[in-house]
């Protein structure tokens, strides 16, 4: 027996939620592994990328079959829509905590610089953002998602702050640079998690608005 | 009157090879400034995102319109759903080439560090994928997608290159640092651009084939 069209709408948004926490918990773990030096919490986010991976492909068929079997009106279309490109972001965000392992694994191999400090403040606002734009989409909340996107400010400025200590490290001592430049690399990935959530967000607004809010500048 | 769903069809299709021109356009000329040492063109570069931006709306809407209106079939569906996925990464590629633009404006108003040779040489390879990917888009043709995807690995070995001996700058000279963080990190943002390409086929094959070729690793 064919389930309901609500349902299969639920279906979709639950299996985006479980791919969104999932997003978010490999961020914060390899983070974790950077910042306690534990390489062995490295292979648990490859694991969960594998997920996120399968994840994308099932949703994206579930979209997919509904817009072509149901018909689905402009508010369930948008829905569908906007799931659909949220999944695309959520992969890519993935992506970027799988660049930091790899990044990782090179700097759990020699000793630390400095302890850390600006990288991981910048990961938890950006799994905030991540957190606040997937309740965003489920509650259909358009003003959090607005609030959210001028969060990532905060990261960029923390990006800069980052770039700037380790510049001074590398200038005033060359064998610090590779892994200088390590941490570089993981402050870019971070701040591209920062712009996914932000994606999203804007996703979010274009569903419950349908007004599309890219591309117009500061939000002021 | 209205337009036969054909005619709607071919103007997506001619939409999207627009804008996807304007981005491998905007790739180019980033990469002559940088080259030629002309600031001057940085400033087409930026009027060329705009008018990608405005085209990824006009074509985001023109789909949803299409899909809302005329309930296309499994085969029409899956080229507009296509279309909606190519044009997300149509308009990063735009983001890579402005923040290229940004290095290059750091870049220019300091003397050059070096001849420009591995970077020009993964921005043509960058800009082929694209160029191909478009081709494949526009002729369903999936063995072209296949055989661009192949060519990712070639910028990736360029871009590790490029990091390689802007390391050994970096080591034995720390006064090169600021410069070559710079051409590292153009290097990295063209990589991406091959990414996004890569993407672009992706897609053209789930279009043609009806089959998802995303995360199944090497291509072999």
């Amino acid at each position: 027996m064919k389930k309901h069209f609500s349902e299969q709408l639920s279906g979709v948004r639950e299996m985006v939620l479980r791919m969104g926490g999932l997003a978010e918990q490999m961020t914060r773990r390899v983070i974790q592994a950077l910042v306690q030096r534990d390489a062995a919490l490295l292979a648990d986010v490859r694991a969960m990328e594998t997920q996120v991976n399968q994840l994308q492909i099932e949703i994206d068929e579930a979209c997919l079959e509904l817009i072509a079997l149901r018909q689905p009106t402009a508010v369930d279309l948008r829905f569908i829509a906007a799931a659909m490109k949220i999944i695309v972001d959520m992969e890519r965000i993935g992506d970027q905590a799988i660049n930091i392992t790899e990044r990782a694994e090179s700097l759990l191999a020699v000793p630390p610089l400095k302890p850390l400090i600006d990288i991981p403040r910048m990961a938890d606002i950006a799994q905030e953002m991540l957190k606040a734009s997937l309740d965003a989409f489920v509650n259909g909340d358009d003003e959090l998602a607005y609030a959210t996107i001028l969060r990532d400010d905060q990261v960029d400025q923390l990006k800069d702050q980052v770039f700037r200590e380790l510049l001074t490290f590398m200038m005033s001592d060359p064998t610090t640079i590779p892994r200088a430049m390590d941490l570089i690399l993981v402050s870019r990935h971070i701040e591209r998690i920062g712009d996914h959530a932000t994606n999203i967000c804007e996703d979010v607004i274009f569903m419950v608005k349908g007004k599309d809010v890219r591309h117009q500048g500061p939000l002021a």
